[in-house]
C-alpha cells in the first residue's frame, strides 16, 4: 500500500432513510436522490454505527442499482460501541485507523442508522480523522430529521441551535427548559432538542408546564413517513388542545 | 370557497438544488429524491422567493416528470420583496393571505432560490401562517447547505448553532468572531455562519487573524456541485497552508 502510487479514496457521508425500525419501509429512492444512490452502490468499504443496519441499507440500495460488490464481500467496520454511547465528539478516540482503506485508494462510506451521519449521530470523529489525513470529505444529500423539523416548525431559520438531549431528572430538566426559553426569547435563536421516544410524553408535559404561554413550541414526528406530523403553536394553544405525545422519534423546538 | 366542503391543501416545503446561478446545471434528480420530485410535479400553487427562479425550477422538474399544469398555468406568488430583504422571521408580516388557495383545497409549494425554504432563507412566516390556519405542513427531502457543511466539517453534530451573517464592519466582526469562539470553546457548541461570496476572502482573513491556533475552522463551498470542497483544520494549520477563499456561496464553522 503506497499513498504515493495510489490516489487516496474519499470519505462519503451517506445519509440513511428515517424509517429505521419501522414495520413498513418504502423504496429508498423516495428519500435518497440519484447521486446518493449511485455513490452508495459504488462504495465497497464502510465505517458505520451498526453493521447489520448497514447490510440492510445496502440490500435496499441493491434492489435499485447493482452494487459494485455483493453484500458478502463488502468491507464493513463498526465504530466502537463506546463511541456510540457517549457520542464521538471530543478528544480520546482516534478514528484514523478506521480509514486505512482510503489511504489504499478506496472510497469509504460513513453511515449511521438513520439520517445524516455525524449530525445528532456518531461519525464526527471519523470526519475529523479524514481531514487530518488529508482525505476529501463529500457529504451526500438525504434526509436529516432536525432540519426537516426546523423548516416545518416555522421557527427562526436564520438563527437556531440544536442542543441534543435535555436532562432526564425532573428538576434539572425544568431548569434547562427555562434556560433555553430565556435564551430563545432574548436572542431570537430557536432551540431544538430531541428525546428518547418513551420519554416524549414526559418531556411534552414538562414543556407545557415550564414554558411561557406565548412561546411557540413545535413537535415533529414521523418525518418522511406516511404519518409525518408537525404541530407548531404557542404554548397557550397547546395547553387548550393537548393531544397525545408522539410515540416514535420526535424533534422538539421552541422559540419566540 | 368553503373550508367545510373542501378538505384543505397542505403547505409543502420544497427544497431546490444548490446550483442556483451556476453556468452548468445537472439534472435535478441528482439531488432531489423521487418523493420530492413527485410532490413538486403535482403542485400547481406556489409561494416563492422569486417567480422567475420558480418557473426555471418547474421547467427542470417537468423534464423528468409531467407537471400537473403547464408552466403558464401555474399559480405563482412571490413573497413581498421587503420580506426577503430583512428576513421574514419576526412580527409584522402576516402571510396568511398568501395561503388562501390551500383553504380552497390546493396544496401550496413553498420554494426558495436554493436549498431548504425557511432555513437561512425566507419562508418561516409562511410556515407559521400555515400552522395558525391549521394546515398540514410537510417538509420534503433535499439539499440544505448548512447541514451538509456541518456534517462535512467534523465539528460537533450533537450541539451546534447557525447564527447567520457576521457584522460587516471590521472591528464589530472581530468582536463577534471572538464572542462565537468563546462560546464554542466554553460549551462545545459548533458555530456556523455564512457570508456574501464577495466578502468570503475578508471573512477568512478575519477568522485566521482573530481565532486561537487550536480552534478548528471549516469552510465548505460548492456543496453538491462538481467542485464541492470542505476544508476543516485547526487555525494553525490554515495559517501555514492558506489557500484562496472560495468564490461562491460558502459555509463557515468553528469549534473546539
Amino acid at each position: 500500500m503506497s499513498a504515493a502510487a495510489t490516489s487516496p479514496g474519499r470519505l462519503l457521508l451517506v445519509p440513511a432513510p428515517l424509517d429505521f425500525g419501522c414495520d413498513t419501509q418504502s423504496p429508498i429512492d423516495a428519500v435518497l436522490p440519484a447521486a446518493t444512490l449511485a455513490a452508495a452502490a459504488a462504495t465497497t468499504h464502510w465505517v458505520c454505527e451498526n453493521a447489520k443496519t448497514t447490510r440492510a441499507f445496502l440490500k435496499r440500495v441493491g434492489e435499485l442499482r447493482p452494487l459494485a460488490q455483493p453484500l458478502q464481500q463488502q468491507h464493513i467496520v463498526e465504530l466502537p460501541r463506546e463511541v456510540h454511547k457517549k457520542g464521538d465528539h471530543g478528544p480520546g478516540f482516534d478514528a484514523r485507523p478506521l480509514l486505512q482503506a482510503a489511504l489504499a485508494g478506496h472510497d469509504i462510506g460513513l453511515l449511521s442508522e438513520a439520517g445524516m451521519p455525524a449530525i445528532a449521530d456518531p461519525g464526527s470523529s471519523v470526519v475529523r480523522a479524514a481531514h487530518d489525513l488529508g482525505l476529501t470529505v463529500l457529504p451526500l444529500v438525504g434526509p436529516c430529521s432536525l432540519l426537516l423539523a426546523l423548516a416545518a416548525s416555522g421557527l427562526n431559520g436564520q438563527n437556531f441551535a440544536f442542543v441534543g438531549y435535555l436532562p432526564q431528572e425532573a428538576a434539572a430538566r425544568q431548569q434547562r427548559i427555562r434556560e433555553l426559553e430565556v435564551l430563545a426569547l432574548r436572542t431570537g435563536q430557536a432551540q431544538i432538542f430531541i428525546e428518547t421516544p418513551y420519554r416524549n410524553a414526559a418531556l411534552l408535559s414538562a414543556l407545557l408546564s415550564a414554558l411561557q404561554p406565548g412561546t411557540r413550541l413545535s413537535v415533529s414526528s414521523g418525518l418522511t413517513l406516511d404519518d409525518a406530523l408537525t404541530r407548531s403553536l404557542p404554548v397557550q394553544a397547546w395547553r387548550e388542545r393537548h393531544g397525545p405525545a408522539p410515540e416514535g422519534p420526535a424533534v422538539f423546538s421552541i422559540g419566540p
